[in-house]
């Protein structure tokens, strides 16, 4: 969707505001989440590549034009002004797959105030959406202990395009595939499917549906099983594998409805039973990391999770307390006072240590052995580097799970990496404070 | 985002599975939301015209085929009877804006079977997503007790495309604006947007920044006065305006944090000894119906509420338990009994009474004085009418709204509508259970 009313309207009527006033400062604004949502330890970072792609293509068309002068009544000064916007600004961020934590810049932008304004809406939107499923999506992975996990989330995300950003997000996040052949087909994930309940019901009877679905994808069948009664249609299925030969991990079944952790028993012996020990069972229908934790417990022999609505609208924290604040504009810090909101001013960087991340000031040094969060992503408007591979932001993100501590990783009331603000910082906030109270009443 | 791969995997394998066992009579998918969420006493239908789009335009495409081929290892004479698919079927309707209750079709498709099974995916989306933050709007609207509501969800909303959605639906269920550029100017919608704490920060005091912005937007001045210090703020913007003698319900002044009740009377009274007894006071920050209760309970002169994420996610909602489910192959009803998720057989109506539906088969007639819910949208794959217009349907959600119980309307624990089982559907249905249980475990 292109578009350069992909905006909100205060910001093209800020935008114009300022290009009538010539201000056209560089303006610094920093993207972050205020607080974590309950019962989360960190968050994953996503949603950078889709904001990079906006701004490299960042303009007001023709037609974008014509309705602001016929119908916001733009001036044609104005509008000559915003015809001739592009991104032209940098931007630090945080690579997709890392963990960051409250308050933690996830981007910064510095450009021309118009500029930097303008592309606040989209910038915010894909970060915080896809943040969110990306973490809710680890949660997943943390819980599942290793088994795989599959995103079947297509049908109840929030959008056409939403399905497709969850199938990228949840394979950052670790999942092993995805339900969505345009997600698969665009993020070179793997598409996984086999059939619906309509399936087995289209057919006289299961026996019948399950031996032509078994003829036509001998290498990859998994049956459905709960259509009328799971253990009758795991013993269908078990004979119609013997019948036709099929072995092997080419065989599932999949349980969707019922006493999941019961059942998952119940096939697993008659599978083991029918001498089809490598035999997979899948899981689905409403999981969530709280679903699957509570199966891995109980022990159930699930080898794979089909884990859908809950994961691709991140249903417990379907958005994150984000802000896209101006922290600096000239050569001038600023920062906001309203109760609750108040912000860190100047350009950013996170240092992460082996116990704790600081927020610090850009230009200061990090402490030894400590790690930059943030690094340069687009200069001068264009970026620095081709797209990442899914697999390289996965291998980031699993390795960052792997260090987070254990409290941080638990599933409900987790702790979090502490996160304090350098001295520099704390100085320069608390300096800018003390001016604009000063000042007094406006 | 065209292409006939906007579906899951499993629907193209089982499409294909159809096609090569000769499977090509008629279904029936019924598409309904099992349960309403928790404090919800009714929904309002949307997403209807993405859905038809969506089915006007369906087809698999070259590269769709080659991707089939080339990855998916599809068979030649199977990718060539995928190719030759368009949506050649029927569909009847809820119209948007309409009330509907748990077990209700909001739409039923009878297509050839394969066609009916890939657009499944698609038709669960839009109907899903879109229905979700309608009902919310809707909630919304009936809190707000005739206040105006203003869409703010673009920046949270779950993508771009979920962003142009939600202003659309919102508008629909009655809000009079939207802040999303892009969606004001698709759907032909009143755009709202004045200024963010950003620019107030941008110049050297609130002061400068009241007047630059008074002066370029004379007309249509909302003042964001809580950057600093709300009172403050509002004792400024009375002053701006007093200066350069904006008056009337141009001016108004937005309060973005803090105890929103509270200062609304302390705007207001400042407003009124400055003689803008017209001035508009706006509240955002947050807000959701239940919190639009609160500060109408509590008497707050707030004029209009702008209303962002909680309800561009639906965010006590996400997603509903909305189901696709085929209810008659050929000239067969069909059933799932799967616990918890049995269905209802064969092609449905529901008929609207006084006090109570009555969903029924789509043959039968209504009781006298009762009105039919769906109508025919989509005739052999084309559509029967053109789009409805905003108006129309907003205007039918409004006729809704003030038709529905009272019990029904309020936010926490609502009753909700008797639906109700025809005695013909009744006795199809005791009749099927009956020969899928006498048949015995497949």
């Amino acid at each position: 969707m292109p578009g350069g009313l992909l905006t909100d309207m205060y910001e093209l009527n800020m935008a114009a505001s300022y290009l009538r006033h010539g201000m056209t400062d560089q303006a610094t604004f920093s993207l972050f989440a205020r607080r974590l949502p309950a019962d989360r330890g960190f968050l994953v970072a996503a949603g950078l590549e889709d904001a990079l792609d906006f701004l490299e293509s960042f303009a007001l068309e023709p037609e974008d034009l014509a309705y602001l002068r016929e119908v916001q009544g733009y001036d044609a000064e104005t509008l000559r002004a915003l015809a001739g916007l592009r991104f032209t600004g940098e931007v630090w961020a945080v690579p997709e797959g890392r963990a960051v934590f409250a308050g933690e810049p996830l981007l910064e932008v510095t450009a021309p105030i118009a500029e930097a304004q303008l592309v606040e809406t989209v910038l915010l939107n894909h970060l915080t959406f896809q943040t969110s499923v990306a973490s809710k999506a680890a949660r997943c992975v943390l819980a599942a202990d290793g088994a795989r996990l599959i995103d079947f989330a297509f049908r109840r995300t929030q959008g056409i395009e939403a399905g497709v950003a969850v199938a990228r997000a949840t394979a950052i996040a670790g999942f092993a595939a995805t339900s969505n052949a345009e997600g698969a087909r665009r993020h070179g994930l793997p598409a996984s499917g086999t059939m619906a309940h309509s399936y087995v019901q289209a057919f006289p009877d299961e026996e019948a549906a399950f031996a032509a679905f078994a003829a036509d994808f001998p290498d990859r069948t998994t049956f459905l099983v709960d259509t009328y009664d799971t253990v009758a249609g795991v013993r269908t299925a078990a004979e119609v594998a013997r019948r036709l030969e099929l072995a092997g991990s080419a065989v599932g079944v999949r349980l969707d409805s019922g006493d999941l952790a019961d059942l998952a028993v119940r096939a697993r012996r008659l599978l083991d039973a029918a001498g089809l020990r490598q035999a997979v069972i899948v899981a689905s229908g409403g999981l969530d990391e709280y679903a699957i934790a509570d199966l891995v417990r109980a022990g159930a022999p699930i080898d794979a999770y089909g884990v859908g609505t809950r994961v691709g609208v991140s249903a417990d924290a379907p958005s994150l307390d984000t802000a896209y604040k101006l922290v600096a504009y000239g050569d001038r810090p600023v920062m906001k006072l309203s109760p609750g909101k108040m912000t860190l001013p100047g350009a950013k960087q996170v240092f992460r240590g082996p116990r704790s991340d600081v927020i610090a000031l850009r230009e200061e040094a990090p402490p030894p052995g400590w790690r930059p969060l943030l690094v340069p992503v687009v200069v001068a408007g264009h970026r620095v580097a081709p797209p990442e591979r899914i697999g390289v932001m996965r291998d980031r993100c699993m390795s960052e799970l792997a260090r987070l501590p254990a409290p941080v990783r638990v599933l409900r009331a987790p702790g979090t990496v502490p996160v304090e603000i350098s001295p520099r910082l704390r100085r320069l906030q608390d300096d800018l404070v003390r001016t604009l109270r000063e000042r007094g009443p406006a």
